[in-house]
This record gives structure tokens, C-alpha cells and sequence, in this order.
């Protein structure tokens, strides 16, 4: 997770010049709009389909104008970030890539990243990336948003072999001028992550209030007498309905197995404590602690001195798109990415910047063994 | 969960006058005997089946004296207090019986009360009464004790219609001694409890970390990458697996339960995602806002003025743990409990505290309506 400091500041240098739509302005798109108008952007156009909305973002320094149309918001623009239902986003983005011009990005921040890049034609993916900060707040709408919010967090991006590699490079550092971590991620890893990481453990939060309500006077206990860990489990249960709806449909593949497998799992311990297996119960709890650490491992090594990674890149799509995401399933973050131009059909260079020797030779590792030419440096 | 700022001063006049004994001298062990010893009892003997660890209780000042042998620790004892793994605890409480005075209260702190108190006679059950305190600390071991780590902290006693009203008046005045909420619960129930707010959530937590082991390079990324939630959860995951074997087996019938209970639940979320039933998905995620909110109600009320309730009890076995057990499920915490004494076979006084007018009111209800005369006052 370690961060180069400077890289938000090299990267405020190449914050989008042209407009940036925000299309739905809640408290992800109204933070995105304070934290790039603070990052240096001139324009950010505000359209939402709830009356009102755009014009209090402006008020709030949230948007330097309001767009009645989603039309109106794209035309010009550099690029456009959809802010809305998982649901929503595929035919938002159509409207946006109708509607901007041709050398614009569209992204958004949905929860879910397969379903939408399904929904949308080769064509149609050259210019629009998925994207998925993660970060939130207790509280919803424009008025909660901050300009820190995106801060430290990362931010999934998931690059098809379709996407423009200039239109990567603008949105990589868009993401890194807001202080958040741009990650690149195939789209099914991203939603097989998030079932893991966030839509299981929020059914797990409801199940458990379920239980407990179920059971008096036990129930009752359990939140007032029994200690904080059952408070903390279950803090996010129940928040937003008919989010979480959208979010656990969106995600359906993903949700379902790994929901699936999560009972196969209880089902063994079940099996071991009703037999008293002792052994199997003590390889349970002791795998658990090895998995935990396995997974922790590598997290705190020091950031190291920064080094520059350059690699020829042909003229052919997915080149970028493929480096990208390779560096990001390996844990290394880019601090930096930039873009050689290169005349059309001859070769360009690709510059990106990770922290610390060690994650050096492992991006040459895993880019040469793509079959690119690429050297590293420190800088 | 409010308690009279009062209540440990005047418990404090009512700690243990003769010896206490404890059984094992760990983090719970060593943090009682330096808290008994803050509140003003005299005489504290630690025995433990570790070599050297009594004595460094002594060194710690967790205890005044090591005895080599559980019988040397108990002899003369006016309580005896077993902190052991769960199955150790029959055998010692049996042990601890035979060695101490007919007039010493043995009380143990095991996270499952139910095995423990059918594993005794109805004889034993006269001067056995469970305990359990809910905290707990990141390090095990005397060295980690602290005196006020029962500060606030609910601590369960599972009194039996057997239990000596004596011994547990003098067990209720040494645990609000030590600043802990003592409250009265059947043992099933307890178990249940700790099976809903402990041991399932210790399984779903080692479970996902199973999940998230198996599923590569998904499973680091989920720990490094995607926000703390995740970490949280799973930050009890695979922590002393020999203890967690014991908790598990210890509690076996209701952990087997709620297991079956939870994989039903989540079978039921898993079909209504499979099929798209985004109608289920709202209730589900409705209902469990609402039951948490039900769940949470009624527990920021202020604490109000104390009230005395004054109950006269018949010299049968039983009506202590019975009105005692009645408050607790109620969440009417006992500030403060005195038996006034009375000759054998006639009528006496047992006087409880309570906070503020409705739980007066309540608790005078709930003591009514089992059949015994009671009335209340504010003191």
C-alpha cells in the first residue's frame, strides 16, 4: 500500500484539462468534484437526475457548473464519471459515449465491474474503463462529501484489451491527483474480490442480527451486554436496502458461489464440533491463523526508493491494459504512468513508477515474461 | 447497562473477609486476584498447575501467597474462584469442594456454563455457582493481568435453584466489587448467547479467512487492498486454536445449533440472489435494520435515581436464583444485592438496587408475578 508522497503532486500536473462530467453527484461524485477542483481541474460540470442536486453541488464547491442534461454535461468533455446503481451504469455510459466527444474517457465507480463491461461492445470499450474506489461514509448524498475522501484508498480499475491506452494514462493519474491508489484488475477477479471482501461479510452482518432477533431474551443481550465484537460484526447490517439489493444482483455470479462455498465451510465445522473432533477443529482455527498471516505478509515492508520501469510497447491494443492489470493482480502499486507517443505503428514506451527494488524486478519479471523489451532504473 | 456510581464503595465494605483461592492463575486469574486486592480483600492465594506461575503472581502482586497444592489453597477458604480451560472445570470444582470449608462459595469464569453445571450433583450445586466475565485482553498470562479489567464489564452468574442465597450474595458483592455488572442467567441460555455473540462469529471469521486463503491473487488483495471492514472482521480469525478447539467443544450443542441455524439463513439470501428475487433481498436487508434497531433499543436510557426493592423470601431453595435470574433476563441490572438474615424456616428480606423508576416498576412486576411479596421505594 506504500505510496510514493510525491506522486500526487507529479500527477496534479496532468490533472484532465478539458471539463470533467460528474454524472449523479452523490457523496462519491460530490468528494470527486472538491477533491479535483483542490487537485487543479478548471471545469467540473454537475448533472444528477434528482431536482436540485447539481445546482446544490455547485453551491457546495462540489462543481463549478450544473447540466440539465446528461447531453448537456458531456459535450466537450474530457472525461465523464457515472456515480450511480450498478443497474443504471450501462446505459448511462451508452448516453455518455453518445454523447462526449471522441477523444473522451467515461468511467464510473459501480460496485460490480463485469456486468457492465459485458454490457458494452468492443467499440464502445475503447473509450470507457470500469473503475471502483473503494471508500464510503456514514452518511449518503452531496452534502456529506469530502475532498480527502478518496485519499489512501484504493481505487479498482479494470482496463479491457479494448481500452485506449491514452485514455488509461489520463484516467490513472486523475485517480492518483485525488490521493487514492489506482489498481488494475481483471473485471470477474474484481467481483470475486468484492463478494469476499465486502458482499459476504455484509450478509454475514444481516444473518447474524437475523439470529439474534430471532432468539429472546437472548438477542437482546447480545447487543447490550455481551461485549463490542458483536457490535463491530454487525455495524453495517441493514444500511441501505435497496443498495445492498442492487449490489448483492449486481454481483450475482460472484455472490452466489462464494456464498456457497462459505456454507460448504460452516457445514465442516458444524460436522467437526457435533462429532467432538477435536483435531479437526484445532486445524481449522490453526489454518485460519496461517492463512491470516500468509495473507498479511509482504503489507509492511518499507516503500524503498522509487524506480522507473520502461517498456516498449507496440501500437497494439491491450498492451497497456494487460501490464496494468498484471502489476495489480502482484500487489505492486504504479505510482506513476506515462505514455511515450509514438508515431502509429512504430513502437512506444511505457514509463511506470513503483516503490522499492524488490517490486522493480518483479514488474520486469512479469512484463518481460509477457514477451515485452522493458529496463528499470531507480530515478 | 448503567450501574450506580456507588455500587462498588458499598460493595467494597462486602468483599470476602476470609481467603480467596484462584485456580489457576492466568490473565483472568491475575487480573481478579489484583483487583480483589485493590478493593480491599487481605488475603489472595494463587495456585496454578504451571510451574513458577503462582509465585510470579506473587511477584506481580496478583496474589499474597502460592500454594503448592489446589487442597493448601482451598483450606479455609472463604471463595475459590477456577480459571481453567472449560473441560478442567468439573473435576476441579469437585476437587475444590471436597477441600474447602461447607460455608466457601466455588465460583469458576469457563465461556460455557451449561456442561459444567450438569456435571455436578444438586449437593455440589449448593455451593457452586458459575461465572462467566466477558472480557478479555490481546495477551493471555498472569504478567498480562490489570486490576481493572473487569471495569464495566458484564460477568454472568448461572446461580441454580440449589445455590445457597449466602453464596451468591457473597458472589455478587465480590464481582461489583471489582467494578464488573453481575448478571443472572440460565445456563442454557447463556450458552446460546455465547454461541450467537461469540462462537459462531469466531467460526465466520476463521471461515472467511479460509475463503479468502483459497482464492488467489483475490485472497492477499483482500486483506491489503480493500479497506478495513474485511480486516475486522477477520481480526479475531485463528487466534488460539487450542483454546477455541476447547470453546467450541465445550458449548457443542448450541454452537451445532446456531451453525445449522446460520447456514439456513444464508442458504435462504444465496437462493433469493440466484434467482434474482430482488423483493427478498430488500426484506431481508430491511428486516435486519429493523431487528438491530429492536435489538438496540431501550439501552442509552439514563440511569436515574436508585430504588430499593425489598422482597421477602420464604427459606426455600431457589428464590434468589429465580428473582435474580428473572432480572437478568430482563436486563435489569442488580446494583447491589443484600440478604437480610432470618431464622431458619421463617420469612427474610432480600433487598435489591435497582436504577431508576421503570426498572423498578418492572423488576417489582416480574418478582410479583412469580408469586412473592415485594415492594419497592427510592433510597
Amino acid at each position: 500500500m506504500s505510496r510514493s508522497p510525491s506522486a500526487p503532486e507529479r500527477a496534479a500536473g496532468r490533472v484532465p484539462r478539458g471539463p470533467v462530467a460528474l454524472i449523479g453527484v452523490g457523496l462519491m461524485g460530490g468528494s470527486l468534484g472538491r477533491a479535483l477542483l483542490a487537485a487543479g481541474v478548471t471545469e467540473v460540470r454537475a448533472h444528477d437526475p434528482h431536482e436540485g442536486v447539481a445546482d446544490q453541488a455547485v453551491a457546495l464547491g462540489a462543481a463549478t457548473s450544473a447540466a440539465g442534461t446528461l447531453a448537456g454535461a458531456c459535450d466537450g468533455a474530457s472525461c465523464v464519471v457515472i456515480g450511480a446503481p450498478v443497474p443504471a451504469i450501462p446505459g448511462l455510459a451508452r448516453a455518455a459515449l453518445a454523447a462526449s466527444p471522441d477523444d473522451c474517457l467515461v468511467t464510473d465507480m459501480g460496485s460490480a465491474k463485469r456486468g457492465v463491461v459485458e454490457a458494452l461492445t468492443p467499440a464502445q470499450r475503447e473509450r470507457f474503463i470500469g473503475g471502483h474506489p473503494i471508500c464510503g461514509g456514514e452518511r449518503s448524498g452531496v452534502a456529506a462529501g469530502r475532498d480527502d475522501l478518496f485519499r489512501g484508498a484504493t481505487w479498482f480499475l479494470t482496463p479491457t484489451a479494448e481500452a485506449r491506452p491514452m485514455l488509461f494514462e489520463r484516467l490513472h493519474a486523475m485517480i492518483a491527483a485525488v490521493g487514492a491508489v489506482p489498481v488494475a484488475i481483471d473485471a470477474a477477479v474484481h467481483d470475486r474480490l468484492m463478494a469476499l471482501v465486502s458482499h459476504v461479510p455484509h450478509v454475514l452482518a444481516a444473518a447474524l442480527i437475523h439470529q439474534a432477533a430471532a432468539t429472546a431474551p437472548e438477542g437482546r443481550e447480545a447487543l447490550r451486554s455481551a461485549g463490542p465484537s458483536f457490535q463491530d460484526l454487525t455495524r453495517v447490517a441493514g444500511s441501505n436496502p435497496p443498495l445492498w439489493a442492487d449490489i448483492l444482483l449486481s454481483n450475482r455470479d460472484a455472490v452466489v458461489e462464494a456464498l456457497a462455498d462459505f456454507r460448504g465451510r460452516l457445514a465442516e465445522v458444524e460436522g467437526a464440533v457435533a462429532r467432538g473432533d477435536r483435531a479437526a477443529l484445532l486445524t481449522f482455527v490453526a489454518d485460519a491463523a496461517e492463512g491470516r498471516e500468509r495473507l498479511r505478509s509482504g503489507g509492511d515492508e518499507p516503500a524503498g526508493e522509487a524506480w522507473a520501469i520502461v517498456t516498449d510497447i507496440p501500437d497494439l491494443p491491450g498492451a497497456l491494459s494487460e501490464i496494468a492489470t498484471a502489476l495489480g493482480h502482484a500487489h505492486i502499486n504504479i505510482t506513476d504512468l506515462a505514455l511515450q507517443p509514438h508515431p502509429p505503428g512504430g513502437v512506444g514506451e511505457l514509463v511506470v513508477r513503483v516503490d522499492g527494488a524488490a517490486a522493480a524486478a518483479e514488474a520486469v519479471r512479469l512484463i518481460g515474461e509477457r514477451g515485452y523489451t522493458v529496463r528499470a532504473a531507480p530515478v
